[in-house]
């Protein structure tokens, strides 16, 4: 029997093919209970299955005629049948489970353990400027980027956040004019990360205010606009569009890692996010940091955060520095991963392979595009690469109007194009998922049909 | 040689008495350097350096003529001499090092261990209405206050927060009417926990204002009042003062266990906080709870945490859910700490003992002056109790106008009654640092002579 890529084990394969004989069936009962008609007749009209041509369909194919698997009786197929068919997927948040398995293989390297006595005090670091940042932590940070070399850290000074989230928020509250008559605009290019606007204006500050897209920003005076690159949701490499002489910029980079677009240079801006969530996958740990190069702002985002928080978790900031230790490691000495490749390499791999699996989804489908990059150089891996975005900018083409609720039809949740500031034929589709669900994904995407 | 109680070590003992010998030779050279005539010339009237009639200053003496101590030279004795007199005391804070001691005690009973591939979503309990809250946490949560009676956590909602202070953010956010023409008015009685202020205006929110004194307040229309019990900073049982029918009470029930206070029956309010950071003394943490009626209300708070820092770190949870887990069997299990005694037993004898001594030192001092508290039952020991606040609120008698100035003078740094909504005759002081400053502050508060 012919190798299966590890990222399709046996079992997914299996299911993939059960959902694919039921998937049908429920859609049309589904749409048409929606009285959704012509997304309903539309799939009547086009029930083909499993079309040739790719290594993917290929397995499903192979599988889906092989259900005298000694795993599976008829009953449990029946049974397998309805649940898989009717689970709904949930690719709406960014949640980035793919890299468990990597970390699992690992087994105790990035194992962190804590005594009850450890850590008690408010206090990490009385000499830094941001004094509840863990020295161990900050050294972590400092390595990772001059092994990846994606951001510049001499003469920056770090501030760690309860994530990326909170130091966003704090370095709106650094970089606004305390005494100002009015709020600071805050802008950002559309697509523009869904939660901007909220963020900006959920505790209606008098400090600063969302004033929507950056590309028709046209008001007099100080402005911040967010700059998110590679971007989300549609993965392209970004830089500031205003550029005006009173802005601040703040850089949010949480996904310029090699695994999802190719490193060309160390960034080297004035505020840098970054977070764990996204570069290997913690988003439990809720660590993020940012390199501030003005003293007085890095000050101003600290007293942000000693009255936000008082301060921000030693227990996942040392953790974070476990792991980011060991993701140093993976790239700079050999024997560091189960598999001798880095974690960079190995996300790179899974990212890739997932793509390719989707452009085909995509061709087969006939009823969505995608957006397109070009290769570039890669000073990382020194190879000439691809981006692979952590998330999916999809377009329903066609008559589609409602790509979210479109697909909410084939039980596939994603995020309107509309939170991000563009129209409803857009959806936002995470890419970062477990196997199981990204498989269920490509499956359901391959078999709907204009 | 007569047992010296654990609290005070044979070395702390002598670094105290070595800094009794020093620290008036110190004092009046620096006060003297500072223009302070009037406070210098009182000191150098008076240099009394270790009156009997405390078990503690009596340890002191004869620690302070046992120099011939095999542990030190003569040579390391002057140096150990100069950097104890020099040193500031920082007691500005209320870093929650006491603690420390049992945990190490506890040994790995609550060492966690967490695998790097654990607690990478953001995702902890969906059927929850606080999603990132993990069910551990949660139920050690509601076990602990089932054991201590301190919070009656039937119909209540808990939400995690990255700290309490996140969590009192999270609650005005919530309690606040979305489309009011004016933020709400935010108040608490004087002396309140020197943060509010700050906290409630440093985002200049259109939602919420700080509206100072809550025994001052008069205006019509809803309002929160902030209600802290046992108060930050002097330590009296508080109930809500404004009682008019459009409020909002927030109860912040940091100190609110029987280390502190005599626990009279369980908290039963509408929004209830609480955090590890003086419950355990994991300040470094940053986890606290809310326990919430409404449901509303808790789903509010749960979108400002989402909103704010996308959850709070899981890593830190499990670690709380493990120390509050192994407090509940010091009280409910007999040999799960290695003195037989429970987590709040050891706590309560340590503040009892640091009162103690702290109102000898204010006696024999004759400078200050103290909050004075009625005992009562504690349902928790069974025991009629006096309470034992985790800060003093010390006033300086006589001529001293500005107490923290004072206390500066004599290397203790405090937190000035002013910024307490209170004159600067008084200071808060932390009674949870480490032994060996709280030995330092008994000793130096002891010299000061009218």
């Amino acid at each position: 029997m012919a190798k299966i890529p590890t990222v399709f084990s046996l079992r997914h394969c299996f299911v993939v093919s059960l959902a694919l004989n039921v998937s049908l069936v429920l859609r049309m009962v589904y749409e048409c209970d929606q009285g959704c008609k012509g997304a309903c007749l539309k799939t009547q009209s086009s029930p083909s299955m499993a079309e040739p041509g790719s290594k993917y369909v290929m397995h499903q194919s192979r599988l889906a005629v092989s259900s005298s698997s000694p795993l599976v009786n008829s009953n449990s197929t029946q049974t397998a049948h309805l649940k898989v068919g009717e689970r709904i997927i949930n690719l709406d948040h960014g949640d980035p489970l793919v890299y468990e398995k990597f970390w699992r293989q690992m087994g105790d390297k990035t194992t962190i353990v804590i005594p009850g006595w450890q850590s008690m005090s408010y206090f990490s670091d009385l000499s830094s400027i941001c004094w509840f940042l863990e020295p161990e932590f900050a050294r972590e940070v400092v390595r990772l980027h001059n092994v990846v070399g994606n951001a510049v850290t001499e003469g920056r000074h770090i501030v760690v956040g309860t994530g990326s989230s909170q130091l966003l928020l704090a370095a709106l509250y650094a970089l606004s004019p305390l005494d100002a008559a009015e709020p600071i605009n805050v802008v950002s290019a559309a697509p523009y990360y869904s939660s901007y606007p909220a963020m900006t204006d959920y505790q209606k500050s008098g400090l600063y205010k969302w004033a929507g897209e950056a590309g028709s920003f046209d008001k007099e005076g100080p402005y911040i606009e967010l700059v998110t690159s590679p971007n989300n949701p549609d993965g392209h490499v970004r830089h500031s569009v205003v550029n005006r002489s009173q802005g601040f910029l703040v850089h949010d980079l949480a996904y310029y890692w090699p695994q999802y677009t190719p490193i060309s240079s160390p960034a080297n801006n004035d505020l840098t996010l970054f977070t764990v969530s996204k570069s290997t996958g913690h988003a439990g740990m809720r660590i993020g940091w940012a390199l501030v190069k003005d003293k007085e702002v890095a000050k101003k985002m600290t007293k942000f955060i000693e009255l936000n928080t008082i301060g921000v978790s030693k227990d996942s900031q040392l953790r974070a520095a476990k792991v980011l230790k060991a993701v140093s490691n993976t790239c700079e000495q050999e024997g560091s991963s189960p598999e001798g490749e880095s974690f960079f390499r190995y996300s790179y791999n899974i990212m890739e392979h997932r793509w390719k699996h989707l452009r085909a989804a995509v061709e087969r489908s006939g009823t969505f595009s995608l957006p397109t990059f070009s290769p570039a150089l890669c000073n990382f891996f020194n190879e000439v690469l691809e981006p692979h975005p952590a998330f999916v900018w999809l377009k329903c083409e066609g008559d589609i109007e409602d790509c979210e609720r479109f697909l909410r039809g084939h039980k596939i949740l994603t995020r309107s194009g509309i939170q991000f500031g563009v129209g409803p034929k857009y959806v936002r589709v995470s890419m970062l998922d477990t196997d199981e669900n990204f498989i269920q994904f490509i499956d359901r995407l391959s078999a709907i049909h204009p």
